[in-house]
Formats: structure tokens, sequence, C-alpha cells
């Protein structure tokens, strides 16, 4: 099989590649890049010299999809729109979008998150790729939208409460580390102010509580008020933290609900404790945990957001497209402590 | 004025001899400790070296209060409350507790999340010292129970609520840094495997919760169901960030309430967005936001939890049953960026 | 190949387990461990949950050892000593020691660093497996000392130095990561004291420094001073950073030396710039960068304590012993950033 | 005493404020920023909300400088060259440079480190300002050039060691953290790559080797080949730990130099075992550990960047300059642990 990776020289780019080259159907990878065109994979991505002495190359995006069997787009928000037309153009068997440019179909919501939809045209074509939640249904899908970090983790912990009768809509808290922020230098990830602190932000207005509203509405077949997504920024790298509250009728049937809801799937992990998010760091699993008590449940998400909520889950979602196996080129074991 | 530190070797040890050796009203301070009797108190705690070329005495609890027109306890739970009949015996002016031994007045609450209480016939001397809310209601008081470090935030953040119309108890998350859990070496603040982590622990049971649900039944005048705190480490030394999340009839009029209820108290910042955790590490200050929509009320508050949530709230509230300046020796101002 | 791992909960445990696990032509892995005996190998060590659902056996050496290709010892200092004779009874091919008992030949360097040898008789099967310098020589050896993480580093920064002519040996100054003390609590390890933190320690006495003194006494067939190691503690979790400073007739030729020595081998990497700490952690790779100028040569060296430094080094001379390719199992990627 | 701070946005700006508006012989700070005028002091440095709610003036140079009994240039290389004609211009008492521009008097050193001198006429009024080195002797002075914050470190280990008989020039390794380059965001410290990394940099080639060479010339007297200073930048936010190495004939009796060439100095702490970091980070002091063995002497230093490397030196410099105590306004203690 032959992949390629459009905008491949930022954290998500360089985690996809990871994942690529070691993936067992994968034959060939091709890496663009406008930024680092001609420098070697390996200069831009360290943990990646091992694996490839490639560069990354200049192809316009049209040229990089010819002849691929999936194509990758891990491009700034807008950019995805912006080139896809000419990818799909070049038939490639699949295409994975990692921006949000086709992650909200809800015309509204899109909107007021993100402003005019830059091609609606498009947007038809594509699945959104919560590969934990969909699984097999994701077979023979022509192009996928591969959902935010958040949002991943948020709707991973909000699916088992669909069904459930709550007296509210969920209520979530979320803390993520500074790679979310991409390689692009930001005041709020610069290292001396960054470093020992957490603070909230976006409050109200995180963009990705559209895609996580979108999934609770069409799970629950309201239309009323979505869970609420609280996003903050800690000191660390890598991960998602994810902790939600909601009252409801039956709180231990749904607790147990977490163990129904995922029984066989094969990267989430129903844990009889929180997780710890060192401990799904440089992996595709989803570590949750269910509490109940007092007519209250408390649930605890954690994922990589580079893996689940990027990189490993465009690849999960790919294999699920294309029929292979759920976990080829996904059982990542990464260093420990890291 | 004399002032006595019994346990003084430990974190909040060592920030209230920083905040009392700096006091303008405080004349002499004596410093015992049992693990470290003879050592110099700027050998055990190096931000002291330069104030201090004291020794940490070896005095019993009754010598160490004779004489002493206040006396901090600053020692594990239970042992506050063996000692405080020789502290009590002593005769000082002022006794305040850090420990959680009489925090709680409510039996039943108690019994829950402590067991028996050790010294039921004292408990009724002391007043929960929670200054930013008490201030001068606190002249006169004769012993003090200094809030837990994740109780002062959880407060503050709620009681401007307590007169607003919920639909249900607020929901709380917090994160606290490794210093909160003290000088001692455990297994959740080994360096390797904390360093880079976030994780919730003692969900549903947290003790601290006993001393939020006590506050606001009182508050609130209601006996049902408490505010939800939810409490997580994570890789950080200094502070605890705090978000409220609560429904409510009118979330704008309640926003609006946070900038009334703590008008012109002098260490709670009102801010007109979230706060950031380094922003009051070092500090005596509480910072505040509060933003509403869509009948929801999200706040944020941020503290440094060995100052504010323990040897700071200590003094200040010191400072305010002994009828002196409420931020006498408590305009502190640390390094930053740190 | 059957393999067995005596003392797999540690940290340097849990890396080998995760090469030897993903290892091509390791079949089989038996996991011992006294302390975590019945434990779920996962539920110890987080990263290795998608690779096995095995528990750690509470075998006796002898017993884990019988039938084993490859004995791995990752045990305390001493306890390999104590342990050895039973494993060399159970007749494995191979065996390789990971702790510090049989890694310094010459009697007085050990006696002055280590005390008295433990198992003296057993000395002479060992070879010394510092894999990137030794390489092809290693085949056939029947037991295998791993060097220290220090030493590793060290040594593979002065090695093509030997032949130059210097004025004075040279002077290393090396920092590490905190879990290089191991899985153990320690006081230098707590989290809140170690978080932002550098020192030094063990100044002129490092127990590395043995190792260091008679490498170099074999390569350059001197009996003199030895090059000084300083080492130091950092505030990060993974990785040993070394920069070497000497002075010599013709620095010019000393740093093209480097690219020379290391031609060919495939964990060492020759740059033209600084390493970076993060760019090998997860790696068993060696990042080297030697400049000279006005009579001195500076040389980097950048390793992951725990692979280079231990387990992934302990492999890699497992692979040149037993005449396997010597990266298999060892081209590891790690997730980055991280 | 009135007091002007040119350039005070920045993070060794904000330190200096710090100081200065706790400084007991200062009564008035005048703080100007080109970048953050009209801003609120506090909002651009946190920690100063406590202390002022001035705001930054847009005042020119000679404005600001107008009736100041001392000047403080806090700003980029180069730029206090060309503001200091104004600023003498305007008459205040003293001038205090923190910039590069007028620490290196010789000018072939100059050149090859900087380039041009941009103001070498103004070069003979400034004396370099090494406060705990020259002491009383920088009484009266009219012009002060603050030390770099990694010359400060390696000045103040080698000033001992300048009249014992060396080997060799010594070696300094050195480590800093990531707030000594300042608040504009840089890819060297951008969060995601810098939080758990440690890299060499500027290779035989940092401008402070310059001072530092200077410095050991005019002490020893010799001309020769300087001390090596090499310099790294580690995962924190505050302080340079530094390491000396050097081989002599009599390393004991140099080791107890140390103890008697800062013998009542108030800000250096020679100790008898490594200093941490940590213990100075928030401090004007400078801590020193020196051990010998085997004709070589090992020396660490630890000091705070910003304080003792920038903003505690100029203040107690100043002190020193005209007259007043010199530890007014710097008995400084921080949090701890932080």
């Amino acid at each position: 099989m032959k992949a390629a990776v459009i905008g491949a020289a930022g954290f998500v780019g360089g985690e996809l590649l990871r994942i690529l080259l070691q993936h067992p159907e994968v034959d060939s990878v091709v890496a663009t890049s406008r930024s680092q065109a001609g420098q070697a994979v390996g200069a831009v991505h360290p943990q990646l010299a091992a694996l490839t002495s490639d560069r990354f190359a200049e192809l316009e995006p049209e040229a990089a999809a010819a002849g691929a069997d999936v194509v990758f787009l891990a491009l700034e928000h807008g950019e995805s729109a912006r080139l896809a037309p000419a990818v799909f153009a070049a038939g490639p068997g699949l295409v994975v979008d990692l921006a949000a440019d086709f992650r909200v179909r809800d015309a509204d919501l899109r909107a007021r998150h993100y402003g005019p939809h830059p091609a609606p045209e498009l947007q038809d074509r594509f699945r959104y790729a919560l590969a934990d939640v969909e699984g097999t249904a994701l077979r023979g899908a022509a192009a996928l939208a591969v959902p935010g970090c958040f949002a991943t983790a948020a709707a991973l912990a909000l699916w088992p409460l669909a069904g459930a009768e709550l007296a509210a809509p969920p209520v979530l808290f979320a803390v993520t580390g500074s790679s979310g922020g991409g390689v692009k230098l930001r005041a709020s990830a610069h290292h001396p102010t960054r470093a020992h602190n957490l603070f909230a932000y976006e409050v109200f207005s995180h963009r990705h509580g559209a895609e996580v509203a979108e999934r609770w509405r069409s799970w629950t077949g309201t239309n009323g008020a979505a869970p609420r997504l609280t996003v903050h920024a800690g000191p660390f790298v890598r991960g998602i933290y994810l902790t939600l509250h909601a009252r409801l009728a039956d709180p231990a049937t749904a607790a147990s609900r977490y163990a129904e809801a995922y029984r066989g799937r094969p990267f989430v992990r129903v844990m009889d404790a929180p997780p710890e998010l060192t401990h799904v760091v440089g992996t595709n699993v989803t570590a949750l945990h269910a509490a109940a008590a007092d007519g209250e449940i408390l649930v605890m998400a954690a994922i990589d957001n580079l893996v689940k909520g990027a990189a490993g889950q465009a690849v999960q979602a790919m294999n699920l497209a294309l029929g292979m196996n759920e976990d080829a080129g996904l059982r990542l074991a990464g260093p420990f402590p890291c």
C-alpha cells in the first residue's frame, strides 16, 4: 500500500510518519512539506532518524496524491479544505483529514465555531472517524474527518452515557499538554511561563465543543443543551486528561455501561481505578474509569493527544475503512517512565 | 509579639516561618520539630537561610506554647488533637491549627470522612478560618482551624453562589501540585512517574469534601446534596487550580456576584479572564474569574496551596483574630517566571 | 529463543521486557519478580499492557534460567553476584548482568569503589559489554556485564580519544534524569524538591568512575590519572547528557576521529552539531558531537539511560554475543515530542 | 531615592522592579517600556500586582532619567549603547546597564565576540560590577556594567583560584534555565521541545566567554589561554548551575581558598556539600562548594540567573556604588519548594 502525508513536518505529521513507516501493510510513504521541503525527515522528526533516510518532498497535493492508496492531510485548519479538491481529483482510495474542516456537519454549529464552511460541497464525502465508537461501520468510507483531540476524549467518555437518563447534560473538564498547540511558537507555549503553569482557556468558546455537541445530539436524539467541555493547558508535553461529571437516575448502572459499550474494542481500556496520563502516552489507547455514588457519575478518560487524539486514530480509522486489522501498526509501546 | 510553630520542619512549617520571620508585628518565632531538633532552620528550609540562623527546638508543646501570643500547629492530622490540650494549657493568646482535626463540626460528616473525633471536647473552641470570607468576623477568636488547601479553593469559588438559585449543587474539578502531599516520600510523588503525569484520586472520597459540604450547608441553609469536588494530581510543585460549573437561572447575575462578594477583600483578585496558576504561586492571593452563558456559569480559582491553602491563610486569620492589619506580613511578591 | 528476566519489576526490567517482547528472535519471555510475583506485567509496567497479559513469576533463579537461551539479571547490586551461581548452574546459553557486580576487573579499583567482590570466582566469565565499541568482538561470550549508564556515555565519548596525545586525562560532566535512580523512593527523587532542581552528587566518588578508569587504562595502556567524571541530577526523567573537555596537541584531528571510530556502527550517530537529549530518549542511539578549537576539544554525548545505558545495550550485546543482527529488536522510535 | 528602569517589561525588568519596589531606600520607581506603554505593571509582571498599581510609562530615555538618582537600562544588547548618551545627558547619579554593551573593555576580545563597539567613547565610564568580588571597591562609581548571568557564575567560581598554581586554565560547564533567554519567543524555548530536554549550545563561541577571559587575565596577569566555559540549556525555568574543574599543584589549599576569599561577603554561601539549584532560586545568593582530591579541584556554583545573574547583582552594585547597606532590599526569601 502506498501512503502520502501532506503537511508532514508538524507534530501530528511526525507521529503519522512514525506509525505509517512501521505499519505492516504500508509499503511506501511520501511526506510533503512546504516549509521543510528538501530537509531529511529525520532531521525534523528526530524519532524517525532510525526509520527513514527520506527527505520531505515539495510535491503539489495532486502530485503527492497521485497513485496513493491513502492520503493524509495534516494541515492547518482551512488549508485542508483549500487543497482537498486537488487531492480528490488525483483519485486516491481514501482521504483522511486531520484538520477541523470537515468535522462538523451541522451548518449552524459549524458557523458559530468556525465561520463559513470553506468547501461545503465536499462535506458529504466525509465520515466522522471516531474510531473507538464507529469500528467496522467505517468500512468502505472514502473520506474521513479525524476528530479533534479534546473532542475524542470527550466523545469517548460521553458515548456510554447517551442512553442513560440524565438530569442535565454532562460537564467535562480537560487538561492538555503543550504539544497540542503544535510546532509553531506561541506565547502560551513559551517554556518560562508554561513550565509550571495551569490555566483554563477559550471558556465557553473552545471549537471542539461543536463536535461534542453534534455527537451528543446524534446519539441522544435531542437538540437541547450540549455537554459543557472546559479546557485547560497544563505543564506537560503529551496527553489529555478529562474528567466528566453527570447526575443521573441510576449511576451504578451507568458506570457498568462503560465495560459493555467498549467490550471487544481493542484500544479502549476500561479500568477499575482512575487512569494515569503517562500510562497511555505514546499509545493509541483510551483509558477510562467510571465511578458512581449518590446519584452522580464521574468518568475519567486519558489519551495521548497526538496519537489517539490525531495520528493514531487516523490510522485506526484507515485500517477500518480499508478492511485491514484494526490494530495494524498500532500496538505501540513507548518508553516508561517517560 | 511572640509566635511558636510546632512541627515546623515540613513544607507548611517552612512557609509559616518564612511569613512570620518577616511579619512586622512578630518579634520572635520559636520553631519546634521532633525530626529536625537541633538542625539549623536554614538547612532544612533553604529559603530561610538568609532570614534566620536559629535551630529547631526540641521543646514539648506546652513549653513551646508558654508565653507565646500565638501558637501554630503544623502537624499531621491527629497529632494536633493529641497535643492541643497541652498547648491550650499553656495559655497562649491564640491557637492556629493547620491540620484537619478541628475543621469539621458536623459529627456525621466528620465521622464519615475521618472516623471518630480525637478531641470532641475541644471542637467548640475552634472557628473555621476561611479568611477571605470571614474577614473581621474572626476578630477575637481564641482558636482557628485553617481550611484544607482544596477546600479553600472550593469554598472561595462557591461562596458567591450560595445565594443564587441553582438547578443542582455545583461541580468542581481541581488539580494540585506535588507539594500538597508534603515532605514525606510517597509513590505518587516519585519524580520519575509524577513528572509528566496527571491523574484523579480519591474519587468520591476526598476528605476535603467534608469541609466543602459543611460550608455549603451553612451558607445555603439546605441539608441536601453537596457540591461535588473531584481532585487531581498534576506535574507541578506549587498551586491549586480549580474550575467550577453550575447551571442556574440567572448566570449573568451570578457572575457579577463575584466582584460584589469580594469587594474590598485585600487578597481576592476577581479578574476578567481566567487566572494562570503561576501568577499566584508564592502569594496569598486568590485569583478568580467567573463567566456565564447559556444558563451556565464557569468559575476558575487559582491559589498557592502552601500559602493561601495553608500558611498564608493561617497568618491572615491570625491578623484578623488579633485585630492587626489583615495584610501584615502577607504582601508577598515572589520571583517570576518561576 | 527463550529469554528470562530475573528481577523484572524495576524500570530497567520494564524496558528489557518492552524490547524482548518485540524482538524478532525471541519467542518467549519469562519475567520474575519477588516483589510483584503474581501481578500482571501490564499493571506494573503500563507501557506493556498492549504487548502481554503475562504475570510476574515467582520462580527461583535456577528454575527461571532452566531451559532459557538467555538470562538477564536486572537486580540490585550485590544480588546478581549472590544469585549468579544458581543461574549458571541452570546452564543457559548466555547470562547478561545489568548490575555492577561484574563490571570491574581490577581488584584495587573494584575494592575502592564497591568493597570486597561478592563472587570473585565468577568474574572471569564476564565480558564488559560496551556494545557500540566492542561490536562483533562480543560474539560467543557466555556472560556479559552491561556497563553503567554514566559509564556508557563516558566511555563512548572517550574511546576515539584513546589514541590521541593529551595534555591531561579528559574531564567529563554529565547530567542524568531521575529514572536512573530506579523505582524505589528516595529523597533525591521526591517530586517537590527534584522537579526544578539540578545538583552535583558523589563528587570525586561516583562508582561509575571505576569502569571509566578501567576502560581508559586498557585503551591507553597507561596506569596514571583517569578521566574525571562529575555527575549531576537534573529535573527530567529520561536520559544522560555528557560533555567532555580535553586539551590536546591536534584537536582538529581528534574531532575527526569520532566519525572514523564509529563508522558503520548502527547505533552511534556522529553529528555536526550538539545533540539534544530528547532526540535519543526512547532509543538505543548514542548521539555524539565533537568540536575543536584553540588546542581544545569538546565532545557532547546523549543517551537514554534506561535503553543505551541499560536494557538496550544489554539486548544489543546479546544480539552480538549470539551472532544475530546487531539491531534486531532495537530500531526503536518513540513518540516525539515527549 | 528615585529610580528609573528603562525597558522594564522583560523578565529582568520585572525582577528589577520587584526588588526596587521593596527597597528601603527607594522612594519611587519609574518603569518605561515601548512595547507595554500604558499597560499596568501588574498585568505584565503578575508578581508585582500586589506591590504597585502603576503603568508603564512611554517616556523617552532622557525624560525618564531626568531627576533620577539611578537609572537602570534593561534593554537588548546594542540598545543600551544607543540610548546611553541621552541617559547620561540627563545627569542621573548612577547609570546601571544590564546589557552586554559595556562589559568588555579589551577591544580585540570585544570585537571577536560582539563586533564593533557601538559607543566606545562611553566605555571608560563603566565599572564591571561583579558585586560579590568588587564589594566596596564599587563605591562612587558613576556607571556600572552588570556581568552576564553565565559570566557571573563562572567568575565567582574562578576568582579564588586566580592566585593558585594551575596546570592549565580551568574548565567550566554550566546549565541555565529557560528564563535566561527572555520573554521573546524562541524555538529553543518552545515548551514541547524544551520541557524534558538538555543540550549544549554556542560551543566554543558563547559571548560570556569574553567577560570570563577578561576577568581571568586581569586577576592572573597572564594573557594566555582563558578558562573554557561550555553552556547548556536545561528543562527548568530559573537558575544556573556551574561546575568547574582544574588540575593544580595543591588542590586542598585551593579548596580552602573559597571560604577565605568570600569571608564576610553577605551573598556568598560557601558550603561543605554541593549546592542545589532550587536552594538559591529567587535569591541574590551565590552558593559555592569546593572539593579537592588527586591533584584536582571541583567547584560547584549555583545562582539565580535573573537575580544574582542580573537584577539582584545590579541592585547590590547600586547599593555599593551609592554607599548604602550592601544587602538593602536583597534579603529575598522566596517560596520553597517551588
